[in-house]
């Protein structure tokens, strides 16, 4: 069956219908629901007797893009180490992404900024949109090569509602404190303006902006990451395909890829400053938690090319280890980093961070090592918000997402054919000579 | 003729004398009229009793460090999916661009901040001197392979000039307002304070900056996009060579080339926020614009991955499609996202943008689907002005370019040279057994 | 000796030892000096009575991330040009960095922020501290290849005091004055609030933030790059090898890896201006030294292809020219931009610049075209403190940091094995098909 031709006109129609039936449903629900919000909307900001120098976009905006960056290169080329599928890590990174920010920023914007019958959107949305993405691509990295576009897709539609109400539930029902920048999004969608949002009688001066009073980050890694990572990782686990050693000699690396790889390394590492402190208070709160997040970046480093070189084969390095767990030092201070009070604290989590995720994962992202993090932070509250992501994201991923995904019509590639970009692009050849014939007929055939 | 010991001493002598005279006469252009604007003049500042925090720089800075970051790396990595012109793509973009953006700066100097006898840069010179070279790299992609770099820095001599004065003549002849940030130029010009520019009466306090009044940027995607891709269509059209297919086998992609692309391609997307809103107006106007473009563009990437499915062979996705359509979005909402008045409005053009440009369009660059968006926007000062801009590209690209190209002395590459680094670069070999010893010596003997 | 079990567990234990121990005794000394300073500490901040925008945050991060994205994608990257050096390239850069910056903001903050007991950090230290580290990538440049990581890091150890200590030398003792930024860092250890420090009798608006009043930034480019230049190369001349040639055939570049040095190229050029601009005096001061750098840059680049293809056998361009004398614009304003009065001067200096270094520079990296520019400057003082830069690099590089890594214990690769991946990294093959089996195990044998 899996080499009929209706397989191959229902692949033909799978990931088409799919992308049109999500754009057009998320088209809908936007025309219907998205409104922008008063710092966007020119004639409300106005009205509020605001300049526009006072306006949150110059105090967020260069956090976003560089989030941005983050996600998109970051992400989308840390997977390019698989030789045959960079097209599809790159590719599907990039569709998963453009489909999940829509739908998170309304999946989001129902749950925490929903006012007078509508969605109020502005620079905040974008970033909150963008972490969300975040946890799916995570969770993607688990799966990437043994499923298809659609299969991803559908991944993503079930991610992004569960991500959002797990958010919810830490935040409104357990009184975590997820993100300083949830509380913007909340109020911001009130259409005060920022000075008296926060600054209780103040606006008087338009640049007046004080600081949330009590705002307590402790959970932004806890959402993000562990959600993101658990989420594939069950899901990964309930697709399991015994046979996969069929496709074995495509899951390593080969040397150029491993480059590339490089390159979503070092995005991810350089812009997590601007991760972790994209959302956080104004003034003080990002300066910090930048601070912080840089040191700790530094010192996981250090730790994992120790550990790494320490229990390679014959002392050498593993690009492995260097991929993953140099970010285990930004993923460790998440946005908790507010709650250090000191750089030394930011450095010694982050050697922590980087020797356990250098001890104990494997390649998917480095971002299992939160587990082991909050198990030392040893905060009962954050314990039972860990308990409750866990949940959310096994449950979710393993019953809900799995079911899904093993639906029988959806179009899923072969055991022998997993990881190989040929399935789902058109490929060239990898040198000069072989570029104007199709590479590999003999398998392009099987499939078929 | 061609292979004749002339013609290399030609070649040798070409391309830096045509170089060291561009920058000689600029840099003598720029000694007499080219003065800093009273916002970059510490002395002229302080005049004003400014303090250093109302300066735009901090407005407008960022956003310029994204445009930046999007033409050179975008644009310079997008042609890198030629084979064997990888050097060249990302080398002659380089060249190309730092000429154009210092022409450019004297030609839209002259036309729009020319004010007692000279002209005056600042942050906003820098934006719009990118904005031009985004189009004259978009005109190259149309020609990039078939000409020398000597014959490039022509294009752009002429390119820049017919840029600035299609952009003249729909400012100030047919009152198409261009760009928000097109007005702060003007202004800024004067000597004028931003506070006092554009707030009325008001200047009071320092950073009480008040929104144009009537920005319509209806013309952003029109003058770069629109211009920059029929100007090079036509060109490369009135250059049109029989025998290219000599050429042919070096005109697709390999594998390794099409990821380094990727590279362009995202680095376009996830900045295409920041150069839609680089100069519309502060606050609410640029907040707006980077929101519209953020959610056009994640439609557009969602018909694009539809349609290419749809229509690829086998229903496998092209990564051409992807590289090029996915960034229709970008296109389509231009600088006018700020007409645009919902966020429904956005994903609708954007998820247009990339059918059309899916279905519509060959390798060159993703920009031309801005024909198609002039019509369905159906204003009619907009054909108008549409019709100016095609006017200006083609009569400009077609007769003045074309002619100055095909001057007979002009060194171009051999019809079987064409798509091949070797012949302007010294290129090592593929693998580190050839790196030693020169590639392919029986072609490169050929063209001496 | 080299290939006895005994060395092969010395490297086994070297690197890791030497990495926990650096970062062990880095982070007591963070415990015991390091504090947030009052931009950073919200209880010192609101003491102070300023609003959260009024935070220099907002005015330095972005241009840190720009710099944080060059040393780290523009210096990682510019170095893979090595065909079989490339994990260590970006490896090696990231390892030496993430050590540097601790250790230069530890070094840096007790010569020029400590005050009762410690040292107070916040966005500016964060500067500095990857301005530093610019230093150390560029000296490792001059090395990468013929020494071990162990080395790299001890060569870092000490050369991050020398910077220091030349720095304090220069602003202290000479009456240089080296950044603007350093005088923030001076000042803003002191508790006082930004608009006291430099606005006099100012702090009525909280966001009246005036220039230092005779900021002459004469000496950023003779700090970091004649610094860091002169360092490496004289190391590398005392840790000069004779059987060198032994490994010559893995010295060049192959076609993708100059490719992979080219994303490190436009990384460098595109964020050229923020890294000069990042801690010169808020307002026009930053304004000014961006729009220089521009300027500078473009000017460079045209006049580096023209002396390329110039002095290029058969009229070629040669890809090191443009990959390192392109740079050299943005080298030799520095910022002492600032000093430069037109537009004109900065195009004049860039244009000699690219001149200088392409004609003059092997490919180590563009940055001792400043030996030349000095000369150009003519100013007594700045001879005299090139002068103790020279002293200090060259003394320091080749008698301190030359007999600390010539010491015997120290594992350094054998003549034969120099810029070979291999020695340090588990490689995977080239193509797919020896992706499974380890690259060439003769030579891994030969080295055991």
């Amino acid at each position: 069956m899996a080499g009929s031709p209706s397989r191959a006109a229902g692949r033909r129609l799978q990931l088409p219908l799919l992308c049109l039936f999500l754009q057009g449903a998320t088209a809908v629900l936007f025309a219907v629901f998205v409104r922008y919000n008063h710092k966007t909307d020119a004639a409300l900001w106005h009205r509020g007797n605001h300049s526009n120098a006072d306006n949150e976009f110059y105090f967020r905006y260069p956090s976003f893009q560089d989030v941005h960056a983050m996600v998109f290169v970051g992400f989308g080329f840390l997977m390019v180490f698989l030789q045959r599928y960079g097209f599809s890590s790159v590719g599907f990174t990039f569709l998963l992404a453009a489909f999940a920010l829509q739908w998170s920023t309304l999946v989001q914007g129902f749950l925490h900024s929903f006012h007078s019958g509508h969605i109020h959107v502005g620079v905040e949305s974008m970033i909150n949109a963008d972490f969300c993405v975040g946890a799916v691509l995570i969770s993607s990295g688990a799966l990437l090569g043994k499923t298809g576009p659609a299969q991803l897709l559908l991944m993503a539609l079930l991610e992004v509602v569960l991500f959002g109400i797990n958010e919810f539930v830490l935040l409104h029902l357990l009184g975590v404190r997820v993100w300083g920048g949830m509380e913007w999004g909340v109020g911001g969608g009130q259409g005060q303006p920022l000075s008296q949002e926060h600054g209780g009688g103040g606006g008087v001066l338009p640049l007046h902006l004080t600081a949330p009073p009590q705002v307590r980050d402790a959970g932004g890694s806890m959402t993000i990451h562990t959600f993101g990572a658990y989420f594939g990782l069950v899901l990964s686990r309930v697709l399991y395909r015994p046979q996969l050693e069929k496709s074995k000699h495509r899951q390593g690396s080969v040397y150029h890829s491993d480059l590339f790889a490089m390159i979503g390394t070092i995005f991810l590492w350089i812009f997590w400053p601007s991760f972790n402190s994209a959302l956080t208070a104004l003034g003080t709160g990002q300066h910090q938690t930048a601070l912080n997040t840089y040191y700790s970046l530094a010192a996981s480093t250090l730790s994992t090319f120790a550990l790494s070189a320490l229990v390679g084969e014959d002392g050498r390095l593993d690009m492995v280890h260097i991929q993953n767990a140099a970010l285990a030092g930004g993923v460790v201070v998440g946005t908790s980093s507010e709650m250090m009070l000191t750089p030394f604290g930011a450095l010694a989590a982050g050697f922590l961070a980087g020797t356990v995720s250098t001890l104990g994962l494997e390649r998917v992202f480095p971002l299992i090592a939160e587990g082991q993090r909050s198990a030392t932070s040893q905060a009962m509250y954050q314990l039972f918000g860990l308990f409750v992501t866990l949940m959310f994201a096994s449950v979710g991923g393993g019953l809900g997402a799995g079911l899904l995904l093993k639906l029988p019509f959806l179009d899923s590639p072969l055991d022998s054919q997993c990881y190989e970009d040929q399935v789902h692009w058109q490929v060239p050849g990898e040198h000069e000579d072989e570029a104007q014939r199709p590479l590999r007929v003999e398998e392009a055939d099987t499939q078929a």
